[in-house]
């Protein structure tokens, strides 16, 4: 894409976690660029006072205007603050939105406006050409990248899942369970058997798979870390591990950031990228599988990014060539 | 107990992890004289030379050789050394054995010998009368107290466990997976439904539950912090909570180290204590049931003092009151 | 001492961190009672909702009333909150008062009642005598601890040095820079060469080396885990290391909690401990110090305890005899 | 640059910590394609055998065998390995060399390659034109950072230096002081005054100040985080903190990786990209300066692939616009 005809785009919340993620890949993204980063409580102020590790990098102000001169707007605000934006800004009708909240991800409607599910790995090409998507879920990600085989093939059957994710997924709120003092060398858990992303999953798998009505059974637990999700499944099932092997790879052939192992993983393997890496076993009448992704960026930013890349007909991949932290 | 009956206590296998764990807690029993250390590679140096936190409390030296002069000796060697050490060592036949490996854990013997399982809060009078103890596995502990209470009601059905352990539970081994770089902020898993410690879990289940047949699916995962153990496992359950909680407060009244908590627990509430705190929920048709644990303490070397404290007639908590690292 | 003449404690501002390891350490303590845990927001709590560890080994309830049938009183409060507390309370005059605080570190007196400096290495018989105590800062102790030889013989020079602090250090207050996702695997420096505790620092070291006026420089660190201060000291020297080691042998001998060793030093070595370990080396003219505690032991609840065993004629390390975590 | 005229880059080393982060730069290089990956323990099996999170980047293998159809090579080999290895391969000469060993950074030669310093904010112009490159120690590039502007401009007094590392520092080999249940929460130091790294320090500070004989006392410290260098240095100085910082503004303006922050830094501002952002404070009579990197980036790796940019006239900043992990 030549550089006049550059993507422009606007970022509402932008002091936040995604937000601040979202700044970082679109500031090296070859296609486009950032028009305004709005934040009411930062307005004025450079992006570095808030996203430190920007200094040197760009000069851009945060505003407390919108514009609507822009392609493409990414909402980074809390659950239940998306809804209320876009029913209070008046926000261009050619103006793309993706939405990083839960407010949409259910097929809610706002202002005329409805919202696809922005899962590549499972609709890619829905989401070439809508207008709203509503980015889904960190966790909810994790967990589907690791169960939309057996559903696309009607495999599926009593699920349990734990899934371990690091502190960024509680953002930058200041609270008891993210205290360092509290949270270091500590484990816990939190909303066992009750997570909400759980309706966005079984709306998912009962899409793939009609008439789904088995247990997804998930048990959420906070990691002693920052980044990345770890998401351990499994299952009964007759596939043999070759078998399940195969229909894995079948299915994300051709999908540029999802990946079958054939080795035992780690989670720092897609730390700072927007991979998700899948790991099969087989052990009894039991298939386990292991996902894991950047919980900020496949569970965010970066997934939002790669669904602007496809909305507008760019590739999938620009700007999400990212360097893992690894160690 | 007075001062000039002392226990005297041999630790076979003084210089790794679980040996030295063995020593700190010995060395501030009330009525426990440690009368060697034995390790063969470190025969002659002082404990603080491989131990280094203990300098300035004592100058005892490692060993290399046995003394029948002592009431009880505590084996802290790796599996399938524990058994090899009793058939050529010359153990006197009044010296009580408490083995931490995993060679005694199911009813063998050796030279005679039988052993009994050591969990307290399973059969405390039949550990009482003992010769001979095999200590539970750190896993097997800790999943083992979370359902006990159940098992001996009749109430197990399919169990589904989560169990989350820190580095020292692999020793002290260099081995890529104990790599402070790799190991820092990342998470895996090992083993998944087919941990070792399963068969002495099920062999303990079976015994409270004659007849049980359910399965127990346990997915052990590699933490990144040095300490504790975190078990979630959950199953179908007619119990309400408080019906629950009750059954499990009456399992374990008049048990010095387990208790069940009616708030939410974290891991660092027992790290570095003899404790294992237990909390329910229930959501739905599932009890979930939460348990933790040191796994050095109660998972190994605290449980071991807890049964000599048991075999030798004196208080159970004795030598166990530890400072809680908390933070 | 008999059980019938325990010594009666009361702690206020039991609900931080160093309150709950005073908790922890005096419950344990073989000739303390805890008479009252004083805190008003959590004033008929039991201890353990507060400090969740305690589950199982107490049902203390906080108190919001002051009680004058008590021996000692400790003060856990913030710096400022002990000289309002004292000017406000009703203490009788028998209760021996140990401050945490800074509030009278530098000799400040309050209601008649004056303060001894709380550094039993440095004084030990003065403490014994004492009617009050002001109890030592945490980075205070450990740099004094490495240098109190070296001025108690007229060796000093201008000295330069570095700590590094655990989380635990800056109190159980949420703020940024405790905020886990900000402070894990990140280092920061604070009130660079201009930290408080200098005044302490060097109103001791003239005690002991009248007349010195050299620069005391230090550099302090927020390190990424909770518990634990690291000071490493190097000053200019004639000493060899041998006579080094020997001075400083020397002086610390008959003191329990203070060793020198001879090997090369870590942290965690001293962690959950009320010790102190020192390691000399010497490269050229320049004679190094490393000295080591934990913060809120050794540099906060512990050394009040050993204050009190002091000022009530007990065993010195009565009560204090914990086990390290060491990993 | 047009993508036929792609600069043909070799890694010779590629398993270790710095061969892979010179992987995972040059594979996302507009400018460069990675011609052959070096390693003769692993030669035949794929880059992400070793380097578990190239997973789907890339199908390269590593050789054997050595190719001089490059035009750059790296050499990411041990201390003392590099040097064997100039003597024994039949490098082509006009293949441009950059060695990130310690065995040509004072000058050294091998088979007639004369090799420059590659630290760019001091000698870019000589690197532009450099045949061989020493890429500078990871913690010597922070403290030299750190000092530059002063030594330019005669300033340089006695140094007191503070330096803490992440363990990726020590490379990738099992040892004690990497062993993860050790170094979790743990501190310590090495090489205390003594480091090998001040050879080089002392060399480029007479460079640009002749005639300096000062101290640069150096207190290396093993952090307990993977990633990256914090460094504090402070000296007596007549500048005020205006007239410092204008001078290291001036100094370091266009250089697009050293960046002046006039707020509070802290280490994850760096980590995982090529940066270096240095904070000055004034306290009395004394100058400090904090300086920071990551030492695989900007400490290693990251520096190379900026002095081959410098040295192959391309932008300096090709490649090296990498997503900063914030958290």
């Amino acid at each position: 894409m030549a550089q006049e005809k550059k993507i422009k785009a606007g970022i509402v919340g932008g002091a936040g976690y995604t937000g601040g993620e979202m700044i970082r890949i679109l500031l090296n993204h070859p296609d486009v660029t950032v028009s305004f980063v709005h934040s009411r409580s930062n307005a004025g102020n450079p992006l570095y006072a808030v996203h430190a590790d920007l200094l040197g990098e760009t000069d851009l102000l945060f505003t407390g205007e919108l514009s609507n001169d822009v392609d493409v707007v990414f909402l980074c605000l809390g659950h239940g603050e998306s809804v209320k934006f876009m029913e209070s800004a008046d926000l261009a009708a050619h103006i793309k939105v993706i939405d990083l909240s839960q407010d949409f991800r259910l097929g809610e409607m706002v202002k005329g406006r409805t919202f696809v599910y922005g899962l590549p790995e499972m609709q890619r090409d829905v989401i070439r050409t809508a207008q709203n998507v509503a980015n889904p879920g960190c966790f909810a990600t994790a967990i589907q990248l690791g169960l939309l085989p057996l559903a696309a093939n009607g495999l599926l059957t009593d699920v349990h899942t734990t899934g371990i994710t690091g502190s960024t997924g509680a953002g930058q709120k200041l609270q008891s369970t993210s205290h360092f003092t509290w949270r270091a060398n500590n484990i816990s858990t939190y909303k066992v058997l009750d997570h909400q992303h759980l309706r966005e999953i079984r709306r998912s798998l009962q899409q793939l798979q009609p008439g789904f009505s088995g247990e997804v059974n998930f048990v959420p637990v906070r990691g002693d870390y920052p980044r990345g999700i770890w998401i351990t499944s499994y299952l009964k099932s007759d596939l043999s591990l070759a078998d399940a092997v195969k229909l894995y790879k079948d299915y994300y052939d051709g999908h540029p950031f999802t990946h079958v192992s054939e080795k035992q993983i780690d989670l720092k393997q897609v730390v700072n990228t927007n991979k998700c890496i899948i790991q099969l076993e087989k052990i009894g009448d039991r298939l386990v599988i292991h996902s894991i992704e950047d919980n900020l960026l496949k569970g965010a930013s970066g997934q939002a990014v790669q669904n602007m890349n496809l909305m507008c007909g760019l590739d999938e991949t620009a700007g999400l060539k990212l360097k893992s932290i690894v160690f």
